[in-house]
Formats: C-alpha cells, structure tokens, sequence
C-alpha cells in the first residue's frame, strides 16, 4: 500500500464532495441575496484552501474498519468533519487575531478589509469579525445536515450525530482551558496534554474515526478501540503541529513561524524550556510570550528550547505516542485494509512537514 | 381555554427541563475542570434568566396539532429550540456590543467583568468576547443534542434535525444581511421585511411549530400550513418588538429603551419615519441612528415616529399579519386543541408588553 497515493486519491474525492456541496449553498444563499451569495462563497474559497484532509480521511477508514459498503456515501457524509473543521477554525482565528490562514487573509481579516473598501474604516475590526462569528455558525450547521441527511440507516445517523456534537462539545470545553491559558501564570505540562486530549486529539483523530465507525454499524467495544488509537496519535499529531510551528517552513506550515509565542500560546514545548531554562532564558521566553518576535528572537528561543532537551522531549512523546496507537490498532479485530492503512498513516503523521 | 394559565403551565414545565437537562451539562464540564464547570453554570443562568419561552410552546404546538401521543417526551425536545434562542442571544449581544439581556450583564460583558477581576484589564474585551463565541458555539450544539436524542422515531427525529438546521441557517443568512443593513446606506422597508422573515419569523414560530409537527408525523402539507400561520405571525411578533424597543417600558422588556436607535439598527419605524419626515426630522434622526441617545432626543425621536404616521403603519402592519395568520389556522384541519390555542396566541402576541 502506497500511503501517498491512498491519501492524494481521497483527498482528492473529498475536495470534489466539498466543492460541489458548497456550490449548492452558494446557490441556496444566491436565492437571499447577493450579498450573502458572495459570503458564501467565499466560506467554501476558505473551506477549499488546502488542508491535509486528515479528518475526513479517518473518518472513512473509521468506517471502512468495520464495512466495505457504501464509498460514495461514506465520503459524502465525511466532509461534514471538513465542515466543522473550517467553522473552527474560523472562530479560533478571530479568537486568536490571527491574520493569515492557509497563506491567506483570515476569514475576519477578509471582511475588515471589505468593509474598508466598501463602507469606510469606521469599526471595521468589528464588522470583519461579526461576518466571521455568523460564517462559523453556518459551517457548524451545514457540517450537521450532511451528517443528518447522510445514506445510512436512520438509527445510525442519529448515534453518529450524537457522537460529532459530542465531539463539538469536546473542542469547546477544550477552547475554553486554551483560552484561560493564554491567561493565567500558572499552567503545567499536564494543563497542556489536558487541552490536546481534548482538542486536538478528540477532533482530529478519535471523533473522526468513531463517527465513521457509528455508520459502518460499530458496537461500542470497537470505539474503545478507535479512542486507544485516536487519542495517543492525537496528542502526537499536536504535538508534531506544535514543532512545525517553531521549528517548520512557513511556506509549507501556511501561516507565520512562532505565531504560537505571539499569541502567547504555552506549547509544551514552551512550557519545558521554562521549566528547565535558567532564569535569564526564562526571563528572556516570558518576555517574549504574546508578542512579535525579530527572526534573532525567534533563533534564540529555538536554541533554548533545543538547550533544554525540551525538544528531545516532546520528539520522544510523539513517537512514544505513535507507538501506543499502532500497538491498539495491531490488537484490533478490525478489517485488514483499513487496520494496515491506520497503521502506516501514524508514521505518516509523525514525519509530515506541514 | 384560559391562554395565560396555559402558557404559564408550559413555562414552568420547560423551565423544569431547561435546568435539568442544564444541570447535568455542569456537571460533565465539572468532569472537566472547574473553570469549564463554572462556565456552564453561567450558561446556564443566562438561559434560565427570563425569557417568553414563546419558542418552545410554539414547537409543543406544533406537535400537538397532529399528535396528542408524548407530552414529557415533546416538552424534553422543545428544549432545544430556546437552547438555539441563548446560542444565537449570545452571538447577537456580542455583534450588537450590548451589555445588558434580561436586566443582566450579557455574556461576554460577565466575562469581561470576569477577566478584569481575575487577569487585569488587558483585552478584557477579547476575553469577554472569545468565552461568549465558544459558549453560543456549545449551546448550539446542546440544542441538536437534545433533538438528536429525542424519544421519537429515528426518521422523524432526522427530518425533524434537518428542519432545525434550516432554521440556524436561515438565521444565519437573515443575520448577516442586518450587520450589513448597519451599514449600508440605502435601506428600504422591504429589505427590512426580508430580513424580519429571515431571522425571526422563520425561527420564532414558522421553524418551531414546524419541527414540532415533524416529530408528531406531519407531512409537507401540514408544513405548508404552517408556514402561512407562521411566517406572518413571526413578522408581527418582530414589528411589535421594534414597537416596544421605542415605546416600551425598560423594566418589562429588560433592556434599554432606544437600543436599536443606539445600535443603528433600521427597523421598520424608523424607515417609515425616515421615508416621511421632513429635511431637519431626517437629519436629525440620522445624526442620532449608531449613537447614544438622552431621554429628550428619545422623546423627540418618537413624536417624529408619532408624527409622520409610521406607529400607525406599524400597528396596522401588526394587525394585518395577525389576522392573516389567523385565517391560515381556522382553514386548517389540525386537532382542535391546538388550533384554538394557536389562533388565541396571536393576540397575546400582538398585545403582549415585553
């Protein structure tokens, strides 16, 4: 099994499910107006930027562990974690200040700038990110219906909603410890694996594959399963993110190198370093923390983190991690394609580049 | 049929479900941390802080209309269209800048408050603001939750949650042209119109007595139905709200007189006027719309509304789509109950003072 081409191939499906679902809401919007049309279409510019599929890929392998069925069903009601996705990450933006997504403007920072062009600088902060608040409660929503007017069986639909608003759910009481950490002096490693659990590791890989799994038909001993796998390879794919985010190629990442720090983020990698640094490099990070940083800044802060043996250590959790998945997969009962395509995809996700 | 003491029966009963399925929202966000658990709590005030709960006995009705079968089951699913109400409250506070729902601080100025006594003033703003956008993101997930969960036919509950999806998206849409009606000079009473249809008809009465009716087995013509008494209904619930927000008593509708004035917002009165006052009027109100207003130029702002006839057009508007919706429910062929409840409310709606 080539993983690459397994992956481009239902990349590839997926982002044609997507763009010709989108293509029915810019329809359904152009129906209300103009103006809202042009919204839209710009929530599926966004949505369709790029991204790496991954969610929706687990969630078809999700269910392709358990059943050969229906393919052409499964990767339509896929894109609905594609959806949920873009609404996060439209509302994490504005919640963030980020300006770029994807090598492009952020959703609010568009409409800032629409406002600047059509009805003059006059609080256009504020209308950028009330567009943006109504864009990602759209998406939300679009998300919901493909997954409830899916192919399946009725019953089944109704368990795997019940799972993806859980999984919504997860991803806000999650938001919410990231928040308050940006805020609060006192946060520690574990602080940090509690936000990934629930983040990062419930929506990107575990809630993905469960919901995939509710429609292939999946008792709940094979979703223990898919939560032993999803969650160590989760809080490895973090933790990977949070290396490329200092450490990676802006031009592949898509978005400014140690935006984490400017925002005040305390990745673990952050937090060992200060925990291991002596007081002038502690100075030197506090300082830094929700702040710009000059490219030397940014050397200097790498070099601690390396120093520190803080990047050894969050390099030994992601393959620690990623060993944990393969071994809950390699036990599993699950049909022989989809357990060797999970398994390989975990080194997948441990080497990415972006 | 006493429609008060009806009405105030099934508030007390959706309250009841409203607090406990809340309750044991707390408590798996207890499960969290304690400040995620906190957050719910407060969530959970902010819902159970007053409020009509018009929306769910609408989606009772609804049901009603064609089922006399599961009333603890129906009252349990209502809950989910007034968990939309606070999601959409929230986001809407946040968009409006308002500081006040219900005679209480709306929820991103708690936060703020919150942050400013726990972090310091320092984007006290942005912290207010990103707490409300993730907690109206998780109520709307609690609302498809309790739908998703309903105690009904799996078919009908998916119908029923596909409804409930149009509703958040028609609101969406409605939502997105009145931040646009904000700041676009050429406004008219029909787009007005469109966006009262948009937002609060659809989701007022037409979405609620719809879903509702779902559950309880309707077809696309009972639907229909619906839509005729809803739709015009809805539009004079939402004049009559303008009306209120100009003439009304403070402590009885909970919120300042004059804020749509304050906020900038179009509504169908201050059109009217703007289309039938003369030049000093006309300058006058528009150096007032987006600013705050003494309780003279308030004064002032309502006899030129008085003056130029639009209260009376907007009364007659009011009285117009009341007896239209009326007339849409005596045609109809709905168990006899309901539709004698449904037509009665149609004057308390019209009459009704907060």
């Amino acid at each position: 099994m080539d993983i690459n081409a397994v992956i481009a191939s239902y990349r590839a499906k997926i982002n044609r499910h997507l763009e010709s679902f989108l293509a029915n809401k810019v329809e359904e919007a152009a129906r209300i107006s103009p103006y809202v049309r042009d919204l839209v279409a710009n929530a599926k510019e966004y949505t369709l930027r790029g991204g790496k599929r991954l969610r929706p890929i687990f969630f078809i392998y999700g269910y392709k562990c358990l059943s050969a069925g229906n393919e052409e069903a499964i990767i339509e009601a896929a894109i609905s974690i594609e959806l949920m996705q873009s609404y996060l990450l439209i509302h994490d933006d504005i919640m963030d200040e980020d300006e770029l997504r994807r090598g492009k403007p952020t959703f609010h920072a568009l409409y800032k700038e629409i406002c600047e062009r059509e009805f003059g600088h006059a609080k256009s902060d504020r209308f950028g990110e009330n567009m943006a608040i109504i864009t990602g409660d759209l998406l939300e929503s679009y998300g919901e219906e493909v997954l409830a007017s899916a192919d399946f069986d009725a019953q089944y639909v109704r368990k795997a909603l019940c799972k993806y608003l859980q999984v919504v759910r997860n991803v806000g009481y999650g938001q919410i410890l990231d928040v308050l950490s940006e805020r609060r002096g006192h946060i520690t490693t574990d602080d940090v694996l509690r936000i990934h659990k629930l983040k990062t590791a419930s929506y990107t890989i575990e809630g993905p594959l469960q919901i995939g799994a509710i429609l292939g038909g999946a008792e709940e001993e094979d979703l223990d399963v898919m939560r032993d796998y999803g969650i160590p390879l989760g809080i490895a794919f973090q933790i990977q993110d949070d290396i490329l985010g200092m450490f990676g190629d802006k031009n592949k990442i898509g978005k400014p190198v140690g935006s984490d720090i400017r925002e005040g983020k305390k990745t673990l990698l952050i937090l060992y370093a200060l925990e291991h640094s002596n007081a002038d490099e502690r100075r030197f990070i506090q300082k830094k923390l929700g702040n710009r940083l000059t490219e030397d800044e940014m050397q200097m802060i790498r070099d601690i983190v390396i120093r520190t043996g803080s990047l050894d250590y969050s390099i030994g959790l992601v393959n620690a991690n990623i060993e944990k998945a393969k071994r809950a997969m390699e036990n599993s009962k699950f049909r022989t394609e989809a357990k060797e395509f999970l398994i390989k995809i975990c080194d997948f996700i441990a080497r990415r580049e972006y």
